[in-house]
């Protein structure tokens, strides 16, 4: 037996999403017959305007409502700095570190398992970037890439840094997020690479 | 920082819902942002659509698209047997089991402490219904409760069951649905209750 058609169109469009299965689906379409029209038809309306309204921003990918983005536009972002995430919600959680700088979103990762290669996310946008601010100096000093720290994070980081370096030398510093044990780890606990990484990244008690 | 205005209104409309928490929540809205837009349009009409076709069944108060339902409205369904479940999910997995009777949806349980007496729920029209049954004689024999066996599920049933006594006395017979061990149980790790409830539910071999 199935749901009426009405609900099960519901419920098909929630078990489409990611994580959401066909139990919780149904779950979900239940719940919301039970909650005020207005609040359903709010949501409607949020998803009919969300591929509208919403553009890519032409200089650093990030997700906005405008052609340039808040954080490009600002005059009171660092632009010596360009900090490269894979994703526009890494960008939020940079961002919510309290980092003043500008961004690049690449939009996914170098990953040759799936398909992927530097072509397919914008590594060539950020390298016409970097090459756009040496011809109008504007002041580029420092890359930071934090991709993260999975194999496809790091060979993504290896292969931007390689690429920086061919066509600009020494131009432009290029530096990796920091390595280590995350706040609240226990020594004992830890992986040997993360140790490792922790071991080597030390740095002096100034 | 924030998401863009259109944006942060979908991660809120999926926040808002039970089990998904705010990073879920943005991680959809992205999710969305990636799929064509048309499957993101067809999800906004699905929720517009929703409240508007969907009705209870003014018989059965299951949930439908038409004043009576398929199920009540159906030539081959035995009149003769109600079956008393809780939500219209109920409903799904005791048809989805192979009963061919008719249903009642209660739409919640008795439940004191979060101020759900017996009239909020739809007992009054169960019994309504049992008495324009027997007023027009339509053959009802049986009503099967199938709330659950939750300690709200079993003061339910045990509530109707009075009530149907006390207003019918022996004209229609009351059941409990059968309790005891699930398929796959393993009686080492079954619990007291259960396999007491088991026990004394004991059938004899044919």
């Amino acid at each position: 037996m199935n749901l009426p058609k009405s609900m099960q169109n519901v419920a098909d469009a929630f078990s489409s999403l990611p994580g959401i299965g066909p139990k919780s689906a149904n779950r979900l379409a239940f719940y919301l017959l039970r909650i005020p029209k207005d609040d359903v038809l709010r949501f409607s309306e949020a998803l009919k305007d969300l591929k509208e309204k919403t553009q890519i921003c032409q200089k650093c990918f990030n997700v906005g409502e405008s052609e340039i983005c808040n954080i490009c536009e600002s005059d009171s972002r660092d632009k010596s700095t360009i900090c490269v995430v894979e994703t526009p919600l890494d960008l939020i959680a940079v961002e919510n570190s309290g980092f003043k700088g500008t961004y690049h979103v690449l939009h996914g990762v170098i990953n040759p398992m799936a398909g992927i290669g530097p072509d397919e996310i914008f590594i060539a946008q950020l390298l016409r970037r970097v090459k756009n601010n040496f011809d109008g100096e504007e002041g580029l000093k420092e890359i930071i890439l934090a991709t993260s720290t999975s194999l496809e994070g790091e060979s993504t980081a290896m292969y931007i840094s390689k690429e920086v370096k061919n066509l600009f030398d020494d131009k432009v510093k290029i530096t990796r997020i920091g390595k280590g044990l995350p706040i609240g780890a226990d020594i004992e606990y830890t992986d040997e690479r993360t140790l490792n990484d922790a071991m080597s990244g030390r740095v002096t008690y100034s």
